[in-house]
């Protein structure tokens, strides 16, 4: 999994071989099976977390035990919650593995450390945080101004490589509509074409 | 308006008098009438602006003419683009004051010289974004989860200086639901209490 991650330093930034092996000597390996939780509910998030191989989801879950579902990482890129990481503070979600996954994880003091020690990992970090504020307030504009048709077309089109991967309950909490409500989509697309 | 920044700037910061007067210096100020726009879809997002007095607001208009509001921004806070501005590129959002606004403008190019001259104001400047990159997934997971009941709470609980300064048809569109459903939940309210 760290031939996984240098490919992708490698494609993403122009850092030199030495940051790179000092990125990657700062990373703890982990597997997970299908379902294993890499975050839980009142826990700290203690680590930055890049998915190598496999599907990561991040969810709440709300009084009354429905799953809500914010963010999909599949290979090649990142999760974790940046509040409670950043201040160190009980988090109020759920990080689990959707498929059987591998993943390279970072305490934060070693990588606040990169920050100050690799200045083109502090660059590269600034921009995933920009593209991830990006992300969100799309997704936020998403949800407040679409229909349900228009959500689910909307996915298809951006993440159609997860379609296959994720089973409908699944996407239909991404999208914040009942499953009722997305079979009745998928049935009347399949009608349409 | 000056003075209302430096304030803020006292408040939130440990900047030094130098640094706040040299951030000062780079600002132009602007007067705006109610309605009036400080960008619009297709525009790029040259500046940062700070709300010295009044209220702004942050939104999209969709191709059926419907307007959705995705920030209020009132005064002692920031507001713009993230993406346009950082980028360059056109906007596909519109800005504009929803009361008689005093604003702080900063040009791009020598906002970027401040971060390098003034450290400090480049520390405050990352956790003005990790805030709203918190807010933003807050609002994201409200929107996925919340009834309009709840949604209607929230802002009430959050934004209570906001409910009497906005049209109710502004506070619908904020929290992705219909004006009638709002003046449902705000019925059903009062004859509760």
């Amino acid at each position: 999994m760290i031939a996984e991650f240098e490919n992708y330093l490698r494609r993403q930034t122009t850092l030199s071989d030495d940051d790179i092996n000092r990125v990657i000597a700062g990373a703890t390996l982990k597997k997970l099976r299908r379902n294993e939780f890499l975050l839980r509910e009142g826990d700290i998030c203690r680590h930055k977390i890049f998915i190598a191989k496999g599907l990561l989801r991040f969810f709440s879950v709300t009084a009354d035990g429905g799953e809500h579902i914010l963010q999909f990482s599949p290979e090649d890129n990142w999760m974790l919650d940046p509040e409670s990481y950043d201040q160190q503070t009980p988090t109020q979600y759920y990080i689990n593995a959707v498929e059987p996954s591998e993943v390279l994880l970072w305490a934060k003091p070693e990588f606040d450390g990169l920050l100050v020690s690799v200045p083109q990992l502090k660059l590269f970090a600034e921009q995933l945080i920009s593209r991830s504020g990006y992300n969100n307030r799309q997704r936020l504009l998403t949800a407040l101004s679409a229909t349900p048709e228009q959500k689910y077309e909307d996915f298809v089109r951006t993440s159609p490589e997860l379609l296959s991967r994720l089973p409908l309950r699944m996407i239909a909490s991404y999208l914040g509509i009942s499953l009722k409500t997305l079979n009745r989509v998928r049935h009347d697309q399949l009608l349409r074409s």
